[in-house]
């Protein structure tokens, strides 16, 4: 519906005052652009006032401003609780001015006052040594969502939405970000959402027409087609087309009244009448020139209305001694004398067209999540052990046992709402089938009979897009709460950006103090590259770790629990965290368990140990050091030592697991890291050491190239071997299994002379043995898949 | 449009053949996921026929068939150059009984023979050790398009079509698949289509209704919804529905003859009348029951046209004894008799369904680019020579010398139409401006007037989507074409799991002769993390690198040009290399330029050297080594060899230089990695190295750490510190400035005694100097605004 009416949603006044209003937040938005003094024009602009180094975005920036504004006035008329996110987070000067105007900037920033003296600091520190970035950063109160990648506006505010029932996002999508695939899928989230216990998205498509340097797709197809986009992904879309300001915000307004409205009346009807048919939730495409406001032709070329206008217009008054002028009477044009007290306060009449405290968009406590984070309700891990009476018993998988918990956990934290768990699909391949017991999928698209463990609400949401479900579960987290992403590990790079993302807005908000800590990001990546034989190469890649510890120390973690009990311990830790990213790779096929819940406690909580009841070093000097990490590499690394205790008892093994894998890196660099001391300890400091690791070898080289016995380490991982096969046969094609290990060590140990010698020929033979069996049969050996783990 | 017609357009004959067909590929997909032997069931069958891991995918299957069948029908009636894409490419079974069936596959592999003894074979080797993988994989002839990772199927098909303008791609669509953010996107791609100078797409929405245990949400919205989206995207949708063999047939068929006769005048239509207004392409979509044909119900649970059919409907007839009378009843359910002679061949009637030669899509050789790749059409990059009377002088920025050099790749091969540029809308921005003074954007909605650049048809593709840009470059390459794909540094991590999948696909197809060799995936990441410093932290990761080199060596190649003429010495490598991915990191900034182009041609043929003019060992005993690699290390490594040569005269410096990252790695991991006695000529074996690195400084240490002077090996790079702020500040904040590095260098060379402490202090107050200026002055000093390399 196009928007054009002449209802007057506005009195003259309000209109003026917003009109007003806006022209402010443009004003300073230009400010911090250009301004390094002279912040109100009170003479005229010099060359010296103006910023040496130029940067910022201004084509986004008055249309954001516009918006803001008039969110301001429905949050005031209908006591809203309401956030803002800004799609094209490249606007920064635009939530650093709207939260300045409002009054939150300075409550946290007493230094960027409200007076001439703040308003000139407010302008200089803008894109400034020293000062803050360009995006809607985490130094801006009120953001949840830099914006600096584009593509995830829409999952992080339907992620903060769960769960909140009262409250809205109102989420600027850019027209160039709409292009992103993230976005593309996004607008689908409504299908996910419940108008009973869920809060409410109010898209607004800022249709500005272009991006950096090019027009974008959804300005140029037909204004049919666009409607027909929006209807089919499921919205009403409400246009509001045009540039001529006063009919703008006639037309803004009364847009917003209605879609408040309409999202009010579906909350109603859900929540008071039962009815829980999808509504078709409205959104507003805002239609106005880019750079609306700014300078119209500059050196015979046209900016406002097209791309020029996305970064600085005027971009040298330095060398174009006109462009100095244009800037003045540019700034001059919001009349800045009639926005500003001579003081440098905001007009009384205006800054009360701000709501007030936390309805303030920039104070509301929704956008500093962990200010109403709740400890999630934990049942006791240990109530879910599994029992080991002797190492090496037959467990169902380690996912499965751990299913059982977070089952709990889901239950014990129903009433809180404050814990979910996201996944492409998986959850139940993943091993996580248990938690269908006590709730369901939330389905709030069609149902039909068959339809099994799918809801209107549920702690489980699904879609098949690792982008959504990374972008909900970081906008559920900003937002204050709890969760989980399952995801196979292969496909877990598709959300590396992402990750990289959230990782970094981590790291700056540990340096704000004001930001109240966050629940940490947890990954499960269970179906993890040795257990693909059945899916082949493309789902085989254990490198999504190498990218996470490229991120700083202080806020990645990374386990990989040998066993199930060990998977309880460290979830249990990862779910009471705070602040980090926790990536926790566990397998989901029956595998050996190896340690009681006692032991497995003890060996989480030092991440890192010698498991003596495999070793037989006795004296604590042993021949060779048999480490592992990785439930797979484990399981092959303890075959490896039971074949060479059979064959070679006088040798002395010495078997080291790692949980933690940041134990490896010294302690300089990882606050989990073992100091050198420690690190001999486990590892010697002139012992041949055969690791066996879960992922790319490098990465173990990487962590310990300083340790000194790293000369004598060597790793076996996965090296981009395999595809099709047996399960045992991906580690022999990646030369991880027991075969392969204990010919390594035979031939790091001279020691073991002739009866190495013969030994290495046996397993060679058993290479072939195995080759030929597996081809024959299509399966592994029976004394691989019957193995149990004994000591002579 | 729902095609329910009951025109006819099929005989009863070729329905009756059409569906026999279809049976046939059903029935030896069945066959392929279950059976060891008797593939014919000339006996009854036995457990022992049965394989003893049941692995595959049954539910998408039918539909796949289904499709095939229909598709060879057009191709024949309508002499069509058409390709098969298949979006889920799990569905393996299909596109080889397909390819078997038409006889493309018994071409390729003689072994699997079109007898008894070659589906004997043809069951066994499926998704056996040994054999092949379930995906519509390199192995299988006539896919460009693993699917393996879901989301990229109409990219690769865009790809593809682009300046093929006789072929059609008919790209099956998963509705699982199309929740994915890359291909909800990708429905844009006719926006970027010419219908005079491009090929088609015909997607086919494969709406089975569900994905591995949920339904989709494309099939649980609501008819006119899911209607309007695809009008929306600019689509005609036409609908195919139902579960009767015979009906579906008719509807599928009359829609087949619509969209071609559709896509045939579209395309006549332009390029006979010269009407290029966007066409809105046809596309079906396909509501039928996953797991189509196969058994209904198992052990009381629905399978057919339930998620419970997505992989093995009867997962373990050895446990399950009725199994394996129902596994046996599914297979004759398809009247094997009917379908295949006594011989095993298939009934000539059948056989004659299938198109002919080069007709049939296992044949067509689109889908083998390697095939019809022709040699770019090269300038000679030495005419592009930046003229470097001295080291040091000031260049315009490498990517932009390097714009004129693809400028002209582009003018060369205008006519040959086989080179094209990707970007995010940033080619401009990445310097790469000068190309549009001989193409334009391809841009195919709706143009307006003050449009730069764009064109109907154009070099350039360009969306906001960096997912499309790499899926459409890898489906142009695919099909036998070059390109080239320009990205910002950071957000080239969108890609990365692409990237993954790509070099899977390579190392894997260099292990297939009949694959003829395709062009190098090419990227130029040209705003790099150092100058992101206006953009903030968010767009500065450099760690794109370390997911590449966890690729296969043979595969990945990495490269670091330091200035202008090694970028363009470089580029021309790239562009003639074959079957590579290659990464490019340069700068777009003003930046020294270092080298002649007879000396560039020279450095980046070895990859790696000393910089006799910067170094003044002579003689070849240094004191230290000082290396570096990328444009803004190499800068600052030289500043701060001139600081170190200027105030401690006596010390020897040698200056190493590294373009290729791959140098560096043993001889014995990469193809292009030095030998111990190379490396240690270079490094020492003994003295200090400072190594001032483009990316993240644990990736060198990776790359040497088993060299000989590892231990003496100091790394600076990017350590994720830095914001917005000056471009020197980027690299003082992570401790690569010059001024750090003549620091560390002092540090490791006590011999530099109190001469050295004394510099020590020295460039400690510069650091604070430089702090204070920038925060005051929000530039960088003069002196190192205006630094310039030169010796005392
Ligand atoms: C994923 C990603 N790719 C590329 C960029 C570089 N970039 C910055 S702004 C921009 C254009 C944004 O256009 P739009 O979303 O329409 O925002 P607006 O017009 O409001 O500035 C691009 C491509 C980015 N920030 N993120
Ligand atoms: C990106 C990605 N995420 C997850 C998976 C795991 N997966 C394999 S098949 C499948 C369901 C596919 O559903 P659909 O596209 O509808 O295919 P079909 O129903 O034809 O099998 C999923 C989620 C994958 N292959 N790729
Ligand atoms: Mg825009
Ligand atoms: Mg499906």
């Amino acid at each position: 519906m196009n928007i054009t009416n002449k209802q007057r949603t506005l009195t003259p006044e309000l209109l003026h005052n917003i009109d007003a209003y806006w022209r402010a937040a443009n004003y300073l938005s230009v400010g911090q652009i250009y301004l390094h003094d002279n912040p109100l024009l009170k003479r005229p602009l010099e060359l010296s006032d103006v910023k040496h180094m130029l940067l910022g975005h201004w084509g986004t920036t008055p249309g954001q401003n516009f918006i803001y504004a008039h969110l301001n006035r429905v949050i005031k008329q209908f006591d809203l609780d309401m956030i803002y996110v800004s799609g094209p987070g490249h606007g920064g000067p635009s939530v650093v001015a709207n939260t300045y105007l409002e009054g939150s900037y300075s409550e946290i920033y007493p230094e960027i006052s409200q007076d001439e003296a703040g308003l000139r600091k407010l302008c200089i520190q803008f894109s400034f040594p020293g000062g803050i970035p360009s995006h809607a950063s985490p130094e801006c109160p009120g953001s949840i969502h830099e914006g600096g990648e584009l593509g995830y506006s829409l999952s992080h505010s339907f992620g903060a939405v769960f769960d909140n029932p009262d409250l809205i996002v109102a989420c600027v999508v850019g027209d160039g970000e709409a292009e992103t695939g993230p976005l593309a899928t996004a607008w689908h989230s409504n299908k996910f959402l419940n108008p009973a216990t869920d809060g409410a998205v109010l898209p607004i498509l800022h249709l500005n027409g272009f991006k950096i340097a090019n027009p974008t797709v959804l300005a140029r197809i037909e204004p049919e087609e666009l409607e027909q986009l929006f209807r089919g992904y499921g919205w009403t879309p409400y246009f509001v087309e045009g540039d001529d300001p006063e009919l703008m915000h006639e037309a803004m307004a009364a847009a917003l009244d209605l879609c408040i409205k309409q999202i009010k009346s579906a909350q109603r009807d859900a929540r008071e009448n039962g009815n829980l048919t999808r509504p078709r939730w409205p959104m507003i495409v805002l239609r106005s020139p880019k750079g609306w406001t700014g300078p119209k032709v500059v050196d015979g070329v046209p900016i406002e209305g097209t791309f020029h206008s996305h970064q600085v217009p005027l971009s040298d008054p330095k060398t174009h001694p006109g462009h100095l002028k244009l800037l003045e009477d540019w700034l001059r044009s919001y009349r800045p004398e009639e926005l500003f007290e001579e003081s440098g306060q905001l007009k009384p009449e205006l800054a009360e067209l701000a709501p007030q405290g936390e309805r303030r968009m920039g104070a509301n406590p929704h956008a500093n999540g962990g200010k109403l984070l709740r400890d999630l309700k934990m049942p006791d891990y240990r109530d879910y052990a599994v029992n080991v009476p002797q190492p090496g018993i037959r467990g169902i998988g380690d996912t499965h046992e751990l299913g059982r918990f977070i089952r709990d956990v889901v239950q014990l934290n129903t009433e809180q709402k404050n814990f979910r768990v996201f996944g492409p699909d998986e959850t139940a391949s993943n091993g996580l089938e248990a938690v269908f017991d006590v709730t369901s999928r939330q389905w709030d698209a069609r149902m039909e009979e068959n339809d099994e463990h799918l809801a209107p609400a549920g702690r489980v949401v699904e879609m098949l897009s690792e982008h959504q479900c990374e972008g909900w579960l970081e906008g559920y987290l900003l937002t204050g709460r709890h969760g989980l992403f399952n995801c196979y590990e292969a496909f877990i790079h598709i959300v590396d950006s992402m990750f990289n993302q959230h990782a970094k807005w981590l790291k700056v908000t540990n340096g704000l103090p004001w930001r109240h800590k966050i629940a940490s990001l947890n990954y499960l990546l269970a179906s993890h590259v040795w257990r693909q034989d059945h899916n082949g190469f493309t789902h085989q890649d254990p490198g999504f770790i190498d990218l996470v510890v490229n991120k700083k120390a202080s806020v990645v973690r990374v386990y990989l629990p040998p066993d199930a009990n060990c998977l309880l311990s460290v979830m249990d830790h990862c779910l009471r965290s705070r602040q980090y990213v926790n990536v926790v790779i566990a397998g989901k096929h029956p595998a050996p368990q190896w340690l009681t819940m006692e032991a497995a406690e003890k060996h989480c909580a030092e991440g890192i140990g010698i498991w003596d009841w495999a070793s037989n070093e006795d004296g604590g000097d042993p021949d060779v050091v048999m480490a592992c990490s990785g439930d797979v590499p484990t399981l092959e690394t303890l075959a490896a030592v039971s074949i060479l205790r059979e064959h070679l008892p006088t040798l002395k093994i010495r078997v080291v697991n790692v949980v933690d894998l940041m134990k490896l890196q010294p302690d300089s660099e990882h606050p989990h890291g073992l100091s050198d001391p420690a690190f001999d300890a486990l590892f010697t400091s002139d012992k041949p050491v055969i690791f066996a690791f879960h992922a790319y070898p490098s990465l173990i080289h990487q962590l310990t190239y300083r340790r000194n016995n790293h000369r004598n380490l060597h790793v076996r991982g996965y090296k981009e071997e395999g595809t099709i096969t047996t399960p045992f046969d991906m580690t022999v094609l990646n030369e991880l299994d027991r075969f392969h290990l204990a010919m390594d060590t035979i031939d790091r140990l001279p020691q073991t002379g002739e009866k190495g010698q013969a030994l290495k020929r046996k397993l060679a033979d058993k290479l072939v043995e195995h080759s030929q069996y597996i081809r024959k049969e299509g399966r592994d050996m029976p004394e691989i898949r019957d193995w149990k783990w004994s000591t002579p």
